[in-house]
């Protein structure tokens, strides 16, 4: 494939942040006047709304004031820090980990995941891919010329649980998958996997000898009611799982973009050495903010949940009270993935006409799914009174355009 | 070929900054008491023996007071920050920079190498590259299945300029290499191409239209008597040519992990594209600190070039006093790459004994060249009076070992 043919693949055009980068839609196809109100960009969570844990800019001026020891460290990070971490990652997911052998520290969990991906999918491998799942893991395939099988999750219709197909799981690693790759809670639907549905994907991976990643970036943020269960403890060879997180969204800590990937020995050994070659390492003082991570103030985590369960509260409400629309409630992080009601424009077009005329920024359906057209992806990680406001306009312009 | 041949190739256990990570060498190989001193890592520069430019940090701090706006940028990075940084580029390179189309800021000049090869390099393709070199170039072209066409850089022998082997550069193009990549001031070496070699590069590219992807990320710091030539204000199609810079190793400011790559429109956009899913943007934060790049205070960036003068003079003569040791001048830059005089013990076993032995540590000089298995590759960015005795320490080592 040539290099041209190869990244016209890779758009990022509709990519969440990168609005800026787009033209104004023709006018012609736009009705009525713009709405007024405070603009909300829901392609991503406001770090200005929901302030980072109290020490993690003090944590990054100790690492700038420890000089070179910090700004170099080995490519996987520093092993004071990835120790610390290792303990709080252990009792956090119910399994030990290997803070020498076993862990890798990035810049940001995209880096995490590309590193995972890159190291795991050689040309023509198949690589069974949750439909919808977070844009950059099939993106991730198509760059390493994977081959993606598809696995519906019928996340609406589910009554708990992530609602996966697990017989097309099945299949797919019958096929010849090696690696299964997905989100937990789910980007962008929020549902979070149930006991059940993570039992039999470890017993999967463990029958036809697959190696999964399994990005756990939100699941630090849990609403009540929903149980979370982590991979990594369950009866899986500890070979076959990488598991990625990170200080991101949750903790309002993106800024110092870093990531952490832990696991199968020999991958985290290969992730190093493309790292090598890719970034070198992780932001050197950045990595001091690690410190602080998992280390919040007594409550901090809590006040933080339940600041994002009413926000979650008051959305779910006010899209289920569009006629025609429907959404899951989240069980954990700070994504909700509407569908709505059948539109005159196409749904790119609304998209971008939420943004010119209702200052609502949203991610199209079609990022995570083919099927998801008639979805869009808000990150609710922000000002209360504000999203509130701007799903009260999306809902405006949502009859508007109304078929 | 499988993930694991792949990555067999891309091994970094003599890489710079992993010593770490390697075992003990065999002590019956060693010879003699260990010397002692203040250990003095070469591998990198010492960021605590030469301080950043004032200012860094409080403009990294300004970066996390203006919160999400800094967090979330254009995958390529702020545009406030890239028009700032692209008035002092093009004044510094001598030809203009547009900042909205043609540059993107990423994780590191690691970071901006890793997407301009990946953006230009498909599998099958020659691209030349130059032996000595930067490692990680060779490994770049490994890993995209690319196959590399070496071309020789007689630098010991050259009187000026760095003794490019143009002749076979040419014959790379017209075998149909279709991409140059190579570092000016060379890294290992510090030598500086000369405007001619810089004329007949760019030259060449025109005629062949091969793609010149250069990195210069020493091009500041650059001695008496040596004149700079920058390939991108050569009679050159703009779009032919990638230029690499970073606030790095000269200015200290390497913990933040910054980088640049400008030139070319459709490989800086092919540039963003991957960079959203290898690691999605530099860190948000430390972006702020490139408003501070080029904008040092009066008299700063001199005292830097004197005090590194005076170290590489130094250095220098140490060398040249070691019987059958050869070293070139560096005219830009602070790599020294001597060639040593034949020893009693491999070339990996002499680096692993100056390590144990001496408490010196130095990249090996197959890192860059199989032609320099005898050189190894000092930065001599570090405390001038630690780095003198540490090569007098070195010197003593030869002479244990010499044959």
């Amino acid at each position: 494939m040539s290099i041209t043919a190869k990244f016209e693949k890779l758009g990022v055009d509709a990519a969440p942040g990168q609005e800026v980068r787009l033209g104004a839609v023709a006018g012609a196809r736009m009705i009525g006047e713009p709405l007024s109100g405070h603009p909300v960009d829901f392609s991503h969570g406001d770090v200005d709304a929901h302030k980072p844990a109290p020490g993690a800019f003090e944590a990054f001026e100790a690492g700038v004031q420890a000089g070179g020891a910090q700004a170099y460290t080995e490519y996987r990070g520093a092993m004071a820090i990835r120790e610390t971490l290792a303990e709080q990652l252990a009792a956090f997911t119910g399994a030990p980990v290997d803070a020498r052998d076993r862990m890798i520290v990035t810049p940001g969990t995209q880096g995490a995941l590309f590193l995972a991906v890159a190291t795991t999918v050689a040309r023509g491998d198949k690589v069974a891919i949750v439909q919808p799942d977070y844009f950059a893991n099939r993106k991730l395939v198509d760059f390493f010329e994977g081959e993606m099988v598809p696995v519906q999750m019928h996340y609406a219709e589910a009554k708990s649980g992530a609602g996966l197909d697990l017989t097309t799981l099945e299949e797919a690693f019958r096929a010849g998958a090696k690696v299964f790759l997905f989100s937990n809670p789910n980007n962008p639907a929020g549902v979070v996997y149930s006991a059940d549905e993570i039992g039999r994907i470890a017993a999967l991976a463990g029958r036809y000898g697959a190696t999964v990643i399994v990005d756990q970036l939100y699941s630090r943020l849990r609403y009540a009611g929903y149980d979370y269960t982590h991979l990594r403890a369950q009866k899986i060879d500890a070979d076959n799982v990488v598991t990625i997180m990170g200080p991101s969204k949750t903790e309002s800590l993106s800024g110092y973009r870093l990531g952490v990937a832990f696991g199968a020995a020999a991958v985290i050994e290969r992730m190093e050495k493309l790292q090598a070659i890719v970034s070198l390492r992780a932001p050197g003082y950045c990595q001091a903010v690690l410190n602080t991570w998992f280390a919040e103030p007594e409550g901090w985590m809590a006040a933080r949940i339940a600041a994002h369960q009413a926000i979650r509260d008051d959305l779910v409400a006010l899209f289920r009270d569009i006629d025609g629309c429907s959404v899951r409630e989240p069980g954990a992080g700070s994504y909700l993935f509407p569908e709505l009601p059948e539109l005159s424009i196409a749904p790119g077009d609304f998209v971008t006409a939420l943004r010119e005329q209702a200052g609502v920024t949203v991610t199209p359906g079609t990022e995570f799914s083919p099927h998801s057209g008639r979805s869009v992806r808000l990150n609710f990680s922000q000002d209360h009174a504000a999203s509130v406001a701007a799903v009260k306009r999306l809902a405006v312009l949502v009859e508007r355009y109304r078929v």
